[in-house]
């Protein structure tokens, strides 16, 4: 049986997600289609424009079948915890195919560069720690260090290392080093991208990237939002924008400002991510300036760079401290949040239930039935504990963004279950 | 030397106040009048509506002659640590007269109260645990208790004990019992007040409660303003509103519901005053309200008052830690931040500059230059930083609030000077 399994944000869906899907089930012919899904808060270290349910309808009128929710505490992580924390769910789910974009479709390269990355050997960790302390950015310290290694080791000719750089093959690479590690049996492979890059802020028609749509959204600018979204997703949308409104950084000002004020150099130290004099440069920046942009623009450096820094207000935010995020490491995701299914995607959840080593949530309130969580094999209840609890403190916090903020809001909330 | 004290908040500046300053001056016929100020945060656990610049300015246009501010670990306490923080201030200041205003003017009466309360006669205790344990408030237990004291041990007549319950004469009461504790030789007396009670929310003519004017500034309601307030805080008031908006609890609704949402169980321990289940209330109450005026109200009991409510959501939003107000009980204050003077109260504070035991701090900055700080006899490091940071916090935030707030805000502000 084939199981596709997709790792998706889909902040918000579009052609090029829609593109993704249909190739990737060419690709794969799968029986059911399982995405594991960024919740409120996604991997740019934000909140998604608009609430992980309205996101959850668009993956299921997309023709998504099963959709789960990735646990706070890898979304919001670099792209090695993200992909850990994705590809774990999603071979638990009995996933047996995934299927990633990459800005080049050359898989065998991508899967030597993950052996090095994986099994360390000493050259390359020599050339890794030579690059971080010129001070850039990890991901480029790897690509150095990935290239200086290559050099000396490859038979014939190096392929261009500048594509194991970019956002995409970035992800690529952590998911392939990721199904290593936990020894998974998926099946790996890569559509190439179409169209613009995932960061490019400008308009391109058809294939338009998420931040470009979120931006001419933002603007106001939603007539030609019918050129680059599927109808069903500029539906789901517009509804969510005029009745919710969207959810930006910019929304969160006060709270992360506040924060960041009230936060002083050694209480940083708790927190995942806070490392050589960060510290002090979020608390001389904070107190300089007064908005979140400002903020960042403050921070910034060639080595710690937007993404990097926003990611480390949210691990402020939520509390992900060093102890929450190696647990998450080191025991893995301790629950399957169910968001969404269609039929097909309820029988194939009915049909594994019995073998799951996790619980499955399919209501917010059953975490706190411990006594149950407790007996499946997978948990350890300090660690559930710890990722359970920032996922809905990260859902109370997000619905206070949105108009009409509900009490209660996140333990109302069903599992969308799209009929026939 | 005359030097006449005064415990102020002016949030805004009224007649009442002016009344006050008025005949306390006569009665004590000074040489200097000092004033010791909460800063941006006051004793009913909110923001001021306007910054303790403003409010300064204020009480020197209205004949104080120095205003010093009362460091915020003791300006969000309950009456006992306001009191305690401010006489201790007032007294190191050289300060010999002190004024309160009273709903009675029986001052003799509240001495024997304060004598009790300091000497803790075991039947006093008792019957303090007795009501403590029936769950009515502090306030109200020590009043009832008082009275049963009083029954059994006073001769003639006991004086109607319900005069020691109002809010102005539970002030009254814990200034006396600062002085007894201290073994200040400050003189303490009483004013009646005249007009509207101290949290009278309606609008009384000349005589209206702070809280009645604020209510119709944020109604936009100014045109009877000048009946209630002297022309000079009516000048003010409007051009700081103008400026720099009106600061409301609503004002910080984002962030307060924020950090309560993300706030559990187990982390409120921390923080002073956090006793009896009111850990699962508050997380409870977080759950269910998206506002924080439906917070208040969510977690509000007949022990726990909308104003001890506040009080906490204070110290969880400052991190007023256990130890912070502990060290704050035992060792005091730990330096003079000087707001503003005219030409009398500066000449006053170089005459007692040299016998000061704590740095004056006219300038923020000047409390980083910890080895000068560390010189001072009265000074402690740690409850210091404690202390000092805790100010610095609530300026930073408060600016947060304000229109055009100013990168590096309190950093920049000197003393307010006001030339004869």
């Amino acid at each position: 049986m084939s199981v596709l399994g997709l790792v998706v944000e889909y902040n918000p869906f579009h052609n090029g997600h829609l593109y993704h899907l249909q190739k990737a089930k060419k690709l794969t012919n799968p029986e059911v289609t399982v995405a594991v899904m960024s919740g409120d808060f996604v991997q740019r270290g934000e909140p998604a424009i608009i609430d992980k349910y309205a996101r959850t309808e668009m993956a299921l009128n997309a023709g998504i079948d099963l959709v789960v929710q990735l646990p706070l505490v890898y979304s919001v992580q670099d792209a090695g915890g993200f992909a850990l924390g994705s590809i774990w769910i999603l071979s638990l789910l009995g996933v047996n195919e995934v299927v990633f974009g990459s800005e080049s479709d050359n898989l065998q390269f991508l899967y030597n560069l993950a052996r090095i990355v994986v099994e360390e050997p000493e050259l390359y960790l020599n050339r890794l720690k030579v690059h971080l302390k010129s001070g850039v950015s990890f991901p480029n310290a790897r690509k150095y260090a990935l290239r200086d290694y290559l050099t000396m080791n490859w038979e014939g000719e190096v392929p261009n290392i500048e594509e194991a750089g970019s956002s995409n093959n970035i992800l690529g690479l952590e998911y392939l080093v990721a199904i290593k590690r936990l020894g998974s049996k998926i099946r790996a492979h890569s559509i190439k991208r179409l169209g613009a890059d995932y960061n490019d802020p400008e308009f391109k028609g058809s294939f338009s990237s998420a931040t470009a749509i979120r931006e001419m959204v933002l603007r106001g600018e939603t007539e030609r939002l019918k050129e680059t979204v599927p109808d069903f997703s500029k539906e789901i949308l517009l509804r969510e924008i005029k009745n919710r409104g969207a959810v930006t950084l910019q929304s969160m000002d006060k709270l992360l400002m506040g924060l960041l004020r009230t936060t002083s150099r050694d209480e940083y130290a708790q927190y995942y991510g806070f490392v050589e004099g960060l510290d002090r440069r979020f608390e001389r920046c904070a107190e300089n300036t007064g908005e979140i942009q400002a903020f960042l623009e403050c921070v910034k450096t060639k080595r710690f760079t937007f993404t990097r820094i926003k990611r480390l207000v949210m691990n402020l935010l939520f509390k992900l401290t060093h102890e929450v995020v190696k647990n998450s490491w080191d025991y893995g995701p301790q629950y399957i949040r169910v968001l969404g299914f269609d039929e097909k995607g309820r029988a194939y959840l009915a049909s594994i239930k019995k073998k799951l080593i996790l619980p499955l949530i399919t209501a917010p309130t059953q975490g706190k039935n411990l006594s149950r969580i407790v007996s499946y094999e997978g948990v350890t209840v300090d660690v559930f504990k710890g990722q359970f609890q920032r996922d809905l403190r990260s859902a109370a916090v997000y619905s206070l963004f949105q108009k009409g903020s509900l009490p209660d809001f996140e333990y109302k909330r069903h599992v969308i279950y799209k009929r026939g």
